[in-house]
């Protein structure tokens, strides 16, 4: 069972859609199984985060941000991509460190997630995107 | 096929778990397939990495030690979700760059691990915390 | 359905094999499903990256030699696995931060890759390897 997701995007950020998730399993009325999603991109990624506190998105953003900034800035002169803009190089980094595909079991029927766990894009670029990621259930 | 893992931690450090999950799979008798492990918890990570030398996984956590230093380090004094304590939110972080779940093919009845390599809970947290990881093998 | 694939590594750096899934799925006339990936080795990744552009490639190993440099680096004196040669400790690190196992939705028989993505090894030791790299397709 397969599904698409889309997700608009409006700059860097950290954008959830466990609800969405959610719903198109409660509609598969699934007891057991493994939810796995993969995002068909490669300046953005998957992230599983605590859901309850804003400011962990917050410092999430801000410590990649430090660890990998923009190739304009003096420190990253080295890089070579630079074509396609300041942020375009620090988001396939970020892509290369964080998930491109996740894998949740399903147990009675729901998300096997912990209490605060919540299913994330995290968009690297600056400028809007339309995000598509593709959910699958195996067995 | 499911099975909770349960794992008590003492601090900081790697926790192999590979031979209880081989018992499991012993009990299974399924000679293909395919096992997924995920962990229920955002300051936690799963790894597998070298059994061999155990200074490897010393090493591990120094390098992560410094690449994310407590929130009371100077040099993180942009992070605000501080009031979980000083390890709190670099456990988060850490969270994301290493995963969350991970997919071990099972071949002629046995995990699929190569020689040196043994599965481990992460615990990024200094306090004694008690880890769920769920395990699902799928055809 | 499992497959071994082998890449020859000739020093660090990316090795493109999409290409040799695509064949293989070809063969397995599978119209829906999920493809996972595991490298059975502690000292190289697994990485979706771009495959547009080669300058990519150099800058993510430019990134990752100055995020994790040699442990003959003096910035990584405290490493005290350095007996295997001064690239061995980073590879263990650098395959910490990325993936082990991928997994890929089959859709309408082919790879549900985005446009841009190729899947790559990333080799992080300087010396020749042989790498083995599991797939297997569950429903």
């Amino acid at each position: 069972m397969q599904q698409e997701f889309q997700i608009a995007t409006r700059g860097q950020g950290l954008y959830e859609f466990t609800s969405e998730l959610r719903q198109w399993l409660a509609g598969a009325q699934l007891q057991v199984g493994l939810m796995t999603l993969f995002v068909r991109h490669t300046s953005c990624s998957l992230l599983i985060q605590e859901n309850a506190d804003p400011e962990v998105q917050g410092d999430l953003q801000a410590f990649f941000a430090r660890l990998v900034p923009p190739s304009n800035d003096p420190s990253m002169s080295y890089l070579r991509h630079t074509y396609e803009g300041p942020d375009d190089m620090p988001a396939h980094i970020k892509a290369a460190i964080m998930p491109v595909s996740l894998s949740v079991p399903i147990c009675d029927g729901a998300l096997g997630l912990g209490t605060w766990q919540g299913i994330y894009l995290f968009e690297h670029r600056d400028a809007p995107h339309q995000r598509r990621i593709l959910a699958h259930i195996s067995p």
